[in-house]
């Protein structure tokens, strides 16, 4: 019952990978204008597209022995015939005086280039300039077309200058013309029943401006760029490269920008961000074709960028892509101005566009702060995209979009969905807080103590649950004071709607552990919760940080003078520290407090005493004070650049755990700090009378 | 300036994809013992190989005319030589006694084999079943050997009898050998350098159970199986394939199962899958070697796996999972058992291995059960696997893996590490109840409804907290009693520490919402809250919609009897609304009670009114109560497979919400209801009075 094959002799023929490359690229070039130009070329030198060719016939995925761009290149790439782009596919980006401008410097002498070299953004004029551009412009759309035409599988465009930084009306960033955003309108515009969505993905480490801003209201295109931004201070300089920027009209939600907020970011942090955000919105947007716009200045060893993503990384990133679009992907170079590093990262491409297996990837982990970028920009994207919500089930209910939104109030411009939110809910940490007051009042006879600060919050709750107190606070002579920030909390969430379920969620706070290992001792406890944020109207002008020092003060003028007590200890934890700092500057408070036990966690600065009184406070706080921060607390410098240091004697004497978080801080060092307090409230004729 | 090019004519050789074929691997067959088993053959069917062999070569991708497994076939694919696996490679994972059993089957008659044939667990035997066993066995190993010695890219096995059922002293499954299990350890001795880490992606929809058990201590295997479990219902019916089995001593952690809840899973599913769990971890144990364990029975088509992967998902996850191990990938053949859909599903994943890029998947969103199983998955294996954790940042602090372990003590068999997190620390729910308690008392004058139940919990948070009411409650003539959950909450996740923020996070409680309604409307009000866990040792035995049915039993025989109130409205908000039905079953309340409106999440069962005492009671139910569930709770149905239904008139007039979540359902229907309830409390002779 063997039944004969159909087709057995049909041969299969797997597409070739095309090339665009053309030396007549390479004619655009700096005019040198001194000896230090000579010798320390312009980055974007001619020679980036060069090497790149020659890399890719050095290891044989093209045969060109004369490396001048031959037609035949061999069995695995095709090579693509450039042209220059026409006026029309131009005029569809950018201005008429944009083009006109352009067109001028083709004629210019040289006095004219070097003057508009010196006026414009970083750009530079020669008279090939134009026909560089346009090379380039046009490479990057014939090999789009061949992609989406079927003639090739995948296409790389190793064309210059390059375009990602040229907008509508200028050019800029070493760039003319935008040619990724030529190439996407041309396709959207001659194919429009085979392609209607296109994703481009801009690795080069520098924000797609230009870009960004043709597309920006365009709902056809998915701008994805992955940039260094650092508030905006990196090039191009400006707020656009912003996460919160997300597209308008049309295009909003369509626009996802991911800005490192710092350098040095490297394959686990552009990974981290393909698997968590990248990936699945372009698997949701289900795009007809993928543009790779393809700066290598991310790359190892490219000292602008300052990055550190390897030939495997920009290997691994190809290959998740190619899964996109049936593998209709086109890959055009961008920035990039380490030679060598340019060549390596782009033959990598090459072989994975070609169908080799990517290299693996040696680091794994992502930095700290690519984790909180990657989840402010899920925050902000989950509004558009539901497979960043907690369960992208396509429910359209709109509460984890709502909760995309949290953010702290205290920080400088608050989500206004958020505020919305919170101002017809209650805050969690005073419903937390209101539930310890009673806890403590029933289990420890504890009571409020008064708080009359005209410019705190005057709210029931605020007032009765501040500070609370052993019932023998007034007699007590030695007393512990927790001065604290609000518990945190664990909890699991609803993987389907994003809700917490608090009958599986616990408070932690390891104060309370102090305040019954405190009243063990027989003194007497003052605990003090210091909120971040509160409930109600008076939040929008509430700082957490202001308020442990108000607080410190009061109780120190009011109360801790007038108590009997003649030994006092401090303990900190968290931002409510300040309080103490702040204290121990203001008034002299060594007779009575003999200790100061502080923990801080990575996101709480460090804080030095910083005297109005009396200079010898700085030494008498270094002595009679532990400061413990998280691991990776900033004070400590990078242990992954070896750029570490030690945080100096004003802040106290500062000790590094193992651990982060600050309920793991003082886990661990819970037992050393109750020996600490203990042998500095120890009363030593007492002692050994009783020892007698 | 030009630099030649190093090496121009060096001549790139892409390496082959491997293929394992041989015709007396088709010996294996069941012997017919009737007609029937000839017309309708055991699904384990000797043409399998040949179909998938035959497809590749109507494809092109191998060259064979005669199908009959040549030994040239053609560019893109290298026939490995296949060969009997030894007795010692078989040995090392297999007991003597097994082997001997199936050596023995070589000279059995007829009647024995038949014998044999029925004593085993599914599986069957004929005096070939040796050979093709040996050859099945040696085609994986010489398949994965072909791949690490670097003379193909990648491989793919096509041959069966399959493996992954066989344990180490018993076949089982249709499989004699555990090929997949013996190949690997054979690798692992044979190539200790190159090869320590092998990691193994059981794709077929059963559980791989003999697989699990050979690696299941050690070190050097991580196996991945996603499968259909059903609470251990489905083949092979033993609870080894929970989420739960995570590995033993060395192996703790590399035993990965995510066991699919119910059939019909799909693309979306597994895709899913890989991007949360897989890849993830796949990526951060670094494998040597990559083997798929590829049965196509989850594949679209296929009648006892009953699930829906297409052929382009299998594409899909071939192409992640080539990204592992420097594309080291050994696919090798286990179930599947609709012809035409093994056939296409392996071109697909041949393709792959080729080079070709993966076809685009149309479907996106996964099953509500998936993304829960997916959840649980990550809490039993983010202890494991710091990708899992909430940052994956190398935190060596365990709180994210505490974190992981909750649950609900509610369920059958809680984690006993939340049972000791939860015995420290407070419950979020009775903190925050508390405050509401604090809340009310203080912004309506509420105050507690004494609570004495023997056998509730006796706790003052839970007696003074439970049942609040307004001032009014013994003299107003209309009563509006809500019954409820605790209060959700929404709140940001630290993307570092895992912890919530409480600063960030409110809690919602749209009961609330219908107290300030009914107060407004000069109604009594009687608040009652349901825990779902309570803090303490009362948990382990507490149960919350027991104790719904006793509180409002008690309330009804105790009090409201008594209280002056002419008309009363019930409102059930999630699983405490149980104690509303319960109450209208066991008691007449007819006359007092003039509606019942309920809120029901899709994990709540609906629930019929059983009268103790009257049928009429279900009648009277139907017209006097809504019942609101959310869009997706299983009462309606499943959209997706065309499976809708209707509750029945026993549950109440019950209305489909558009949304999900409580809080949802109740925004939605929010003045709906309060109209009801207003017509039903309504006094028409006081209403005409008063307009006249």
């Amino acid at each position: 019952m063997i039944v004969p094959a159909r087709k057995p002799n049909l041969s299969y023929i797997l597409l070739k990978t095309g090339l665009v490359y053309d030396v007549r690229m390479r004619y655009h070039a700096k005019i040198y204008t001194s000896y230090f130009e000579y010798i320390d070329p312009h980055p974007e030198d001619p020679r980036r597209i060069y090497r790149i060719y020659k890399i890719l016939a050095e290891n044989g995925l093209i045969i060109d022995p004369s490396l001048c761009g031959s037609d035949d290149i061999g069995d695995y790439m095709l090579k693509i015939p450039i042209r220059e782009a026409k006026k029309e596919e131009i005029l569809a980006v950018h201005s008429e005086e944009h083009l006109k401008f352009i067109e001028s410097t083709q004629n210019m002498n040289k006095d004219e280039l070097l003057k508009a070299t010196e006026k414009g953004d970083s750009v530079y004029f020669n008279n090939d300039s134009l026909l560089s551009a346009k090379l380039s412009c046009g490479g990057a759309i014939e090999a789009c077309k061949a992609v989406v035409e079927g003639k090739v599988k995948n296409a790389m465009a190793v064309v210059r200058p390059p375009g990602h930084h040229a907008e509508p009306d200028a050019p800029g960033g070493f760039c003319l013309f935008s040619n990724v955003a030529v190439a996407a309108t041309s396709i959207l515009d001659s194919y429009p029943e085979s392609v209607r969505k296109i994703v481009i993905i801009d690795w080069d480490i520098h924000h797609g401006n230009g870009t960004q801003k043709v597309f920006y209201n365009d709902p056809r295109v998915l701008y994805i760029s992955l940039h260094r931004y650092e508030q905006g201070k990196y090039y191009p300089g400006t707020k656009a490269g912003g996460a919160d920027q997300v597209g308008e009209d049309l295009g909003e939600g369509l626009n996802v920008n991911i800005p490192w907020p710092v350098g040095g970011v490297g394959d686990a942090d552009y990974i981290y961000a393909f698997r968590k955000v990248v990936m699945p919105i372009c698997y949701e947007f289900q795009p007809d074709l993928v543009i790779i716009s393809s700066g290598f200045d991310a790359a190892d060893g490219d000292v602008i960028g300052g990055c550190h993503v390897s030939p495997a990384g920009y290997g691994q990133m190809t290959h998740m892509l190619k899964s996109l679009a049936r593998g209709n992907l086109c890959v055009v170079l961008e920035g990039g101005y380490n030679l060598d590093s340019i060549a390596k990262s782009a033959l990598r491409v090459a072989k994975v566009l070609i169908g080799e297996p990517p290299e693996e990837l040696k680091q794994i982990n992502p930095k700290i702060e690519s984790i909180e970028v990657i989840d402010d920009v899920i925050k902000i994207q989950s509004r558009y995209w539901k497979s960043l919500g907690p369960g992208y089930t396509g429910l359209d209910y709109n509460l984890p979009s709502i909760m995309g939104n949290f953010d702290k109030l205290t920080s400088q411009s608050p989500d206004p969905t958020f505020i919305e939110v919170a101002s017809k809910h209650e805050r969690l940490n005073d419903a937390v807080r209101d539930h310890q007051r009673t806890a403590l009042f029933e289990k420890y006879n504890f009571s409020t103590l008064p708080l009359f600060i005209e410019k705190l919050p005057n709210t029931q709750s605020y007032n009765a649950s501040t500070i609370l107190c052993s019932p023998d606070i007034y007699e007590n002579d030695k007393i512990v004071i927790i001065v604290h920030d609000p518990s945190r909390i664990w909890a699991r969430r609803d993987p389907i709607t994003g809700d917490l379920d608090p009958a599986n969620a616990v408070t932690v706070d390891k104060s309370l552990d102090f305040i019954e290992w405190a009243l063990k001792q027989k003194w007497g406890v003052i605990d003090i919760n210091i909120p971040i944020t509160i409930t109600g109207k008076d939040d929008a002008t509430y700082n957490n940080i202001n308020t442990s020092q108000d607080i410190l003060l009061y109780l120190w003028d009011n109360f801790l003078h007038f108590f009997k007590a003649q030994k006092i200890a401090f303990i900190g934890v968290g931002e409510a520290y300040n309080g103490i700092i702040h204290l121990c500057g203001h008034r002299d408070v060594r007779k009575l407090v003999k200790a100061s036990i502080n923990f801080v966690d990575k996101a709480t600065a460090l804080r030095a005493v910083i005297s109005t009184i009396d200079e010898s406070i700085v030494d008498w706080f270094f002595r009679n004070s532990l400061v413990f921060t998280s691991s990776k607390h900033s004070c400590w410098g990078d242990k992954d650049t070896g750029n570490t240091k030690r945080p100096r004697k004003k802040y106290g004497r500062v000790l590094r755990a193992d651990v982060e978080g600050l309920d793991g801080v003082i886990d661990e060092r819970f037992d050393e700090v109750c020996t600490f307090i203990q042998e500095s409230l120890e009363d030593y004729e007492s002692e050994s009378d009783s020892e007698s």
